[in-house]
C-alpha cells in the first residue's frame, strides 16, 4: 500500500575514517524512501532548492519513488556537514545551512490524499502535526524526532506524539524524552505520552520495540532485532532513516499489522540500516537488490535464532 | 559433567540508586558457581580469610556447590567497595583490599583432577595459565580478564589466551585488547590471539559470540543473545560472572558442544545475568528455581524470535 514520507531532502558533506565527500545526496526522506522502495510504493513530500537537479531526482526515481511532491524553491537545499570519529554512533555537526528548508510548510498534494501509511521524518513537531492532520485517514502513522525538539519544543512534540501510532528514536533521545536514565523505564514513560509502539534504535546493538498493553491487538511483550557486526562502517549517515524505511516499507506491504509483521518489520529495518552504512551516502542503497535484502534477513535470523 | 571455577570469593560493599550494603558475599567465583549450579555439578577453588564463616559457605553449599577447594588462610578475605550511578554498566571502585587474595596461588586438589570444564575467572593471567596447566585434560576451558591485566600483563595474558577455548569479556575490554574501536574488527583480532570463541558481553544489550573459522566444527557465523529490558537494576554486581556461570554450566551439562548448544548457552548466560541484577549480591540467585530459569528463557526467545 502507499507509503508517504515527509522530511528533508538535502546535501551532506561527510567525513569519516574511511573517506570524505564535499557534497552528496542526503536527508532523512531520501534515505527513508530509498530503503522503503524495496517493499512498497513510496511518495515523498519535501522542499529543495535550485541546486537539486535532474541527477539527484533520478536517484530517487530510479528506485520508483514518486518525487512529484518535492517542491523546488528559489535558494539552496538544506545542507549538513558532519564528521564521525571512532564512535560511529555519534556525529559531530560542523555546519548546518537550512536554506529553503527554513520555510518548509508541507502541503500534501491532492493525489496523495489516499495515503495509508505515513512517516513523519525528523522535522519541527508543529509541521509533523500539521501533516498528520492533513491525512486523518492514514491507517498507520510513525514519526521520528531529535534532541533539538525534545529540549525546545516539548509541548508541541507532546501533541505530535498523541497523533501517531509509533515513535522511532534512539536510546539517548528516549532517555531525554522520558527524563529517566533507565531504558526500560524510559520506554514505559514515552508510551504514556501517546504512541502505542516505541521503537528504540540502539545503533550497533540493534533496536527494541516496546508496546502499550494491547497495542494493535499485539500484546505487550517487547521485541528486539539485531544488527550485523560490521567491520567497516564507511558512513553511518542515514542508518536510522534507512531503518525506518525498511520498517515502514515492510509494514505497508502487508495486509494486516500482526505481531509477526511487526517483528519482521524490525528485522527488515535492521537489514536496511546495515546496508546503508556500507558505503557513502545512498550509494549502497542505489545498487541494492531485493535478493541481497532477503539474504541478509536470513543472516539476521541465523545471528539470533535458536532451532 | 564436572565444572570447576577458579577465582575470587569475596566480600563487597555496594551502593546503588536502589540501596546500600556494607558487607555482602560476592566475588566472581561466587556468582559464577551459584549461576552454574542450576545446570551442573560445580567445584570452586579459591582463597578466603578468617572472616569467611559457615554462614557464607552455606550460601554456596545450599546450591550444591563443592566448597572443599576453598582454602582458609590467616587474614581477611578479598574486599571490594563500589558504587553505581545512573549508568548501570559502570562501577566506580571506592576501595579494594586484597587481603589473603594477594598471595593466591591456586593448587587444584587431587580430587578435582577429573575436571572436564574449567572457568578461569578474572585473576592474574599468570595464575590462570598455571591452573590451566594443572588440568591439561579439561575438554573446554574458558576465561575472563579485565583492563588491569590487558594494560599491565599483555604478554602473560597472550600466553593464557593461547591455552583456552573461549574468552568472555565486555565491549570495552575487547576494544582495548585489540586496540581497535570497531567491535567487529576487535573480535576478529582477539580471535587471532588464541581462543576459538570470543563472547563479548554488551551489558544491557546482551552478548555476542564470535568464532574462529571452523571452531569446534561449528562454523564461523556469530550469534547474539539478548538481555531483558529491566526497569529496576537493583545491583549490577556479578552480572557478567553470572552470565559466565549460566553459559559454562549449560555447556557442561550437555554431551556435545554443537552450535545449538553454544546458542542455548548464550541464552542461559543472559538469563542468569538478568536474574543476578534483580537484587543485591547473590540474593536473587539464592532464591531462584530452575522453573523460573526456563520461564525466562522462553521470554528471551519471545523477545528475539520470529515464527
Amino acid at each position: 500500500m502507499s507509503l508517504l514520507v515527509v522530511g528533508s531532502v538535502a546535501f551532506d558533506a561527510i567525513k569519516t575514517p574511511y573517506g570524505k565527500t564535499d557534497r552528496i545526496l542526503g536527508g532523512a526522506a531520501t534515505y527513508f524512501s530509498m530503503a522503503a522502495s524495496f517493499f512498497t510504493d513510496v511518495r515523498v513530500v519535501a522542499v529543495v532548492g535550485e541546486d537539486f537537479t535532474e541527477k539527484e531526482e533520478h536517484v530517487l526515481r530510479a528506485r520508483g519513488v514518486d518525487t512529484s511532491g518535492i517542491v523546488r524553491e528559489k535558494g539552496k537545499s538544506f545542507f549538513w556537514s558532519g564528521e564521525y570519529g571512532e564512535n560511529v554512533n555519534e556525529a559531530k555537526t560542523l555546519d548546518t545551512r537550512l536554506g529553503v528548508f527554513a520555510n518548509f510548510n508541507p502541503q500534501i498534494p491532492e493525489k496523495f490524499m489516499d495515503t495509508s501509511y505515513l512517516f513523519l521524518a525528523n522535522i519541527d513537531p508543529v509541521l509533523q502535526l500539521n501533516v498528520r492532520r492533513q491525512l486523518p485517514g492514514a491507517r498507520f502513522v510513525a514519526g521520528d524526532t531529535m534532541n533539538y525538539w525534545i529540549n525546545g519544543s516539548r509541548q508541541q512534540l507532546g501533541e505530535m506524539m498523541k497523533s501517531i501510532h509509533a515513535l522511532l528514536i534512539n536510546d539517548t533521545e528516549a532517555k531525554m524524552l522520558a527524563q529517566d536514565p533507565s531504558l526500560a523505564r524510559a520506554a514505559k514513560k514515552v508510551l504514556k505520552m501517546g504512541p502505542q509502539a516505541l521503537v528504540i534504535k540502539h545503533g550497533e546493538y540493534g533496536a527494541t520495540v516496546f508496546f502499550e498493553d494491547g497495542a494493535f491487538g499485539i500484546g505487550r511483550h517487547p521485541f528486539r532485532a539485531p544488527t550485523l557486526p560490521i567491520e567497516v562502517v564507511a558512513d553511518p549517515t542515514g542508518a536510522g532513516d534507512s531503518f525506518a524505511g525498511g520498517f515502514m516499507g515492510y509494514i505497508a506491504s502487508q495486509d494486516k499489522l500482526t505481531r509477526e509483521v511487526f517483528k519482521r518489520a524490525m528485522f527488515y529495518g535492521g537489514v536496511m540500516g546495515s546496508f546503508a552504512v556500507e558505503a557513502f551516502g545512498t550509494e549502497r542503497l542505489q545498487k541494492l537488490t531485493r535478493a541481497e535484502i532477503e539474504e541478509r534477513y536470513k543472516v539476521f535470523r541465523e545471528l539470533t535464532h535458536i532451532e
